[in-house]
């Protein structure tokens, strides 16, 4: 059952003009039309820049009543086109930047309350002033704001130790797409009355509703930090000091991100500025990160670590940071690795999971597969400890993305078949948004497709909610 | 919108005994139609004990044809009467019993798939087994089964470090009310593939469907464990004695129970073979346990806690065990409150959270409130750390609950009615069931209310689902 949106035009800019204060409207820049990877562009369209969820619950009302679809906007960084309409009739974009408090701070209860429109990292360093910490850490965190964490239940390099966004959230506060608030900022830890409409709308990408603000975790900031550059045998070595790991430390391991060699050189090609640890780098290697108790000894740790896993034959060789400027050069490196893939260019990206369990198979079996199709450059790294990896593909130095164009569905078609016949998922961390609709009809379980079909019919029956993103219209 | 449903009469038995295999189908026994508080009782009834999910989705089906209520039953422990169809049209009762195996366990990946019916001692067991942690841990475990606490996402004694059910899930295997399987038994840490399914009928007590196994998440098992009991003069001092632990040691902190004088003369009263730690025991203390590493010194940790708390003036006064056997002996007595509660008979109980800040007032106010309406004594103990408090009101020596049997409803809307205007829940960690559905309706937010029952609505159209459960019928 899909209803006809009409476009947001200048008859419908007029109506919402009389109903909100002045400078609420705009016309929408290129900025808003655009998206990280260039590869779609948005409609020329009305941008709204409401102050408070009163004003966005006036928006969506009178979308509903104009049959206008929105597009909930948040610092537009995600990477499946959640946040771009192409090719359809314009709709209003609903940006949230000017809602960009952070409410309340409660250091002992361990919460911070965030309007949407918060820049990440301006909810990270709101926690670290109040002795806290706000885990969740990605690359895109100077530009993207919390609400489309939120929306997109961001991942990142936290999830291993805290868990994914939607673990970091207490309470919403929403829009539902018939312009009711939903008042649900609760700062609870236990809360058992009735559906979780938070868990529902987070991970929905704007589909069921526009999240204005949230209360969120917060920890304790682990007293000390080790880092430790590990070399493995191979994925499986790594997963088995992943394990080993664990056992010795619990919770406490923080961070644990497979590197391949392909990252190193990519460095070198592109980013030469950026100093290399290993005289050779290594086919594989972890960064092992520990947040430690104060009194615990972070390198002390480290070298059991190191010690027991040589023991054992995982670890041939390794680096452990001897002072807060090295741990920094091995967490450079690290972050620098998708700026390197972008000025390599891929042919084909893949954010997938697969069970732990699965990885070093993938990784083989994918590698073979890809090397049938032709002769490319894979770069594979990632959050290993969340069974989540980068699995991107280049072409070999001398072409360009654009010798492959051809092939890259088939390449896409390839990596997500084998992630599927491994049971995992075809989008990880990045959501599904309008890039992978398609996928998500393919490898999605049908009961499973059937129910989003019906919850969104229900909550959303005109549709005006990020149309064509996640479900198809 | 509301259906009228037929009984599970003896025709709709003989349909569904010619679908299924021999032996699935009974009269349910009396266990069948009670609740542990012998509150409510069930009206007599089929009983239908499927062994797999494909027997299941047939149940579910042939129930929807003959418009049918349904039932799912797991240990029967639930506190809230989700379990117990009262006064309504007989409605079938699927126990989940048979689907008792533990189908996998991936050590290296932190993962078991449990069915339904295991009970949740036996997932425990199967965890250590494999040198793993699985951390959910309440009071009725031995009988209780992991369907049952997934649907209602029970809570318990580790969600402090650990979190509640639904944050120890990471796929389900489920029918939904159209009699479809939904295959989404994963073991993935990050999947972003469209609406969050899995959080929906976890805390949905039945209503969106039926929980047929699990993919749970399971922990290293902390090297070694530290338990005192701790003096603190008043909740607010517990909460900042929180504070300081979890600075110390993060989320090594594994328990922080709140327990009043009153739980120790209680046991005195009912419960005289329980050892006592104190010889006057004291207005409040807490129960802390600390899960450490290999590396670590459990008492030296507590000794550290002890010296900086005492310095501050939080804590007068402690024990800190010295032997396994008297930390056994601490929890104990925390585990038996429950126990003697029940013996001496309480006029209404309440299972409710505030924010951790609001704790101090909620405990003050909600006293003098109450001193108001009787002469009563109160049991407040409980997971303080997530803001959850078992606020006990029981008659005086000599009295018994039946002399205030005309004040419950008073007590609890007094109680009830203290909550809400602190922002906290009415049901932190027992559900809604069929006793709190009117409270839902009273203190529940109507824009999070009427999206509930536009996705009722939608997934179970003609209401078969545990009818009269968490919403109105």
């Amino acid at each position: 059952m899909t209803h006809t949106l009409n476009p947001a035009d200048p008859a419908f800019a007029e109506t919402l003009r009389a109903a909100l204060p002045e400078g609420t409207l705009d016309q929408a820049s290129a900025r808003y039309l655009e998206e990280p990877r260039g590869r779609y562009a948005g409609q020329t369209s009305i941008l709204a820049k409401p102050r408070t969820v009163e004003q966005v619950a006036t928006l969506i009302r009178m979308a509903g009543q104009a049959r206008v679809g929105v597009i909930p906007y948040g610092g537009g960084t995600g990477l499946v086109g959640g946040q771009v309409a192409t090719g359809e009739i314009a709709p209003l974009i609903l940006s949230l930047e000017r809602m960009n408090k952070v409410r309340a701070i409660y250091p002992d209860e361990n919460v911070l309350v965030a309007e949407a429109g918060v820049i990440l990292a301006d909810v990270q360093n709101a926690a670290q002033e109040a002795d806290r910490l706000f885990p969740l850490s990605l690359a895109a965190q100077g530009t993207a704001r919390i609400g489309g964490n939120l929306a997109t239940n961001a991942g990142g390099t936290g999830v291993l130790r805290y868990g994914n966004t939607r673990d970091l959230c207490l309470g919403l506060e929403a829009v539902l797409p018939d312009g009711q608030i939903w008042h649900g900022l609760t700062r609870l830890r236990k809360n058992n009355t009735g559906y979780d409409l938070r868990h529902l709308l987070i991970g929905a990408e704007g589909t069921l509703g526009v999240i204005t603000a949230a209360a969120l975790k917060l920890f304790a900031r682990p007293a000390k930090t080790g880092t430790a550059l590990l070399v493995v045998e191979s994925p499986d070595a790594a997963l088995k000091l992943l394990s080993m790991a664990r056992g010795l430390f619990g919770e406490m391991v923080s961070a644990f991100e497979l590197i391949h060699r392909q990252g190193f050189d990519f460095l070198t090609e592109t980013m030469p500025e950026v100093r290399q640890p290993f005289a050779t780098p290594p086919e594989w290697c972890v960064l092992v990160e520990l947040g430690l108790a104060a009194d615990m000894d972070p390198q002390g740790a480290l070298e059991t670590l190191f010690e027991k896993a040589s023991e054992e034959g995982l670890v041939p060789d390794g680096l452990i940071a001897q002072s807060a400027a090295q741990a920094n050069d091995f967490w450079t490196i690290r972050e620098s690795i998708p700026e390197a893939n972008r000025r390599i260019g891929s042919v084909s990206s893949h954010d997938i999971s697969v069970p732990l369990g699965a990885i070093p198979e993938f990784i083989e079996v994918g590698g073979a597969r890809l090397a049938q199709m032709g002769d490319f450059r894979i770069n594979c790294f990632g959050h290993v400890g969340d069974g989540n990896l980068h699995f991107n593909v280049f072409p070999q130095v001398g072409r360009s993305r654009a010798d492959h164009e051809n092939q890259r569905v088939a390449i896409k078609a390839c990596v997500h078949d084998l992630v599927h016949e491994l049971g995992g998922s075809i989008s990880a961390e990045h959501g599904i948004g309008r890039v992978k609709v398609a996928d998500l009809e393919t490898y999605g379980d049908p009961a499973k497709l059937s129910a989003m079909r019906a919850i969104k019919a229900a909550l959303d029956p005109i549709g005006i909610m990020n149309p064509g993103a996640v479900l198809r219209r």
